[in-house]
């Protein structure tokens, strides 16, 4: 039996570029000077990894609590544009779908608990799902902690699992945790970007998903 | 003598990402739930061609007054956005650079003078520079009207003219006009994406594009 592992922002909520134009505002008022592209290829990664990547860009060291102040200014703002946050088209179908198929599946994100929460009320989720948070493991992606804790939470061997994720650091973290990786471009990747990163096959979004889920094995039953 | 024609939102200015979620707030505004990656996709295309496209996803006829409130709700919301707009990294050195070589330049937007005006205040731009707006064509991108007006302006031969662009609809345009396309980087498309589209070569931002300059035919005199 496959298993399926979601990544939350991106894959199954709409919310990537929400949290981009918040890390800019956090960002602004630190007065650094980040172009927006790169906060938007870097969304997915585990904070810390993010902090020593815009340390390296910036080339100003940043002190742990200018880390700190910035991750609670993205915080903030991110609690402003959250209004418009909705889940992405079919998420919920899917998730309904594969429910009834009795396919394991769970959901690992880069983000806390405390960020993670609000945005997963917005999703139909049955009682016991694994929702696996940076809180609970020792690193987040691109390392592969996160996809092997929902894995082993779902008693599925990783290697019969499928990652589910819009961002190249999900792909990465798959390929590491020996998953197979699906990409969706609903975190405004690109196609391309997704495969050389590992994806075997590239959908729109989880609707897309959800109408070919015989081309990664999932079937309705005979 | 080669020709420059640059695109502003997310070529020159790092505007595209406050672009997208200022669409998205209008959009929710008006009870359009459009998923934000597709917007970012659709952005630097002509407004009007905008709202054809979102009519079709949505399934829902916009009528023009629907289609006058979004336009006014986006530039409210941008207005808000502003605030945390910069040029790209190099965009001026680039400028002052391909002056100094006397290099005949232009600026070609989809937008219109009323939104790209106080962006344009944040570039350093010589006196007689043909600014070329929609509200001098009668179609913007990916329509080729704004680059052949840009080209005219400067007296150089489209064919002899190279369209610098973030976007898949600068370089469709480029190519309907048969000028050569350059992609970059910074308004998020991934670099195959603009290859795909036709750029004969992808550069990570203005910046980059200055360190490479040779590379497309433009050179210090000897």
């Amino acid at each position: 039996m496959t298993g399926l592992l979601f990544d939350l922002d991106g894959t199954l909520i709409d919310s990537v570029y929400q949290h981009v134009v918040a890390w800019r505002d956090a960002l602004d008022d630190e007065g650094i000077d980040i172009p927006v592209w790169t906060i938007h290829r870097k969304i997915g990664m585990s904070g810390g990894l993010f902090a020593r990547a815009l340390l390296r860009e910036t080339g100003v060291p940043l002190g742990p609590e200018v880390v700190a102040r910035l991750a609670a200014g993205h915080q903030e703002a991110f609690a402003r544009y959250a209004a418009t946050v909705r889940p992405l088209p079919g998420t919920n179908d899917l998730l309904h779908h594969i429910t009834e198929l009795r396919v394991p599946w769970a959901i690992a994100t880069s983000g806390r608990m405390a960020t993670a929460g609000p945005t997963l009320g917005l999703l139909d989720i049955p009682e016991g799902t694994p929702i696996i948070t940076r809180d609970l493991v020792a690193r987040a992606k691109p390392d592969p902690h996160l996809f092997l804790a929902a894995a082993e939470a779902l008693s599925v061997p990783i290697e019969d699992c499928i990652v589910v994720g819009d961002s190249v650091w999900d792909l990465l973290a798959a390929r590491r945790a020996r998953a197979l990786g699906v990409g969706v471009l609903s975190g405004g990747y690109g196609r391309e970007e997704l495969e050389r990163a590992g994806a075997f096959r590239v959908y729109e979004d989880p609707g897309d998903l959800l109408l070919h889920l015989d081309e990664i094995g999932i079937r309705d039953p005979d």
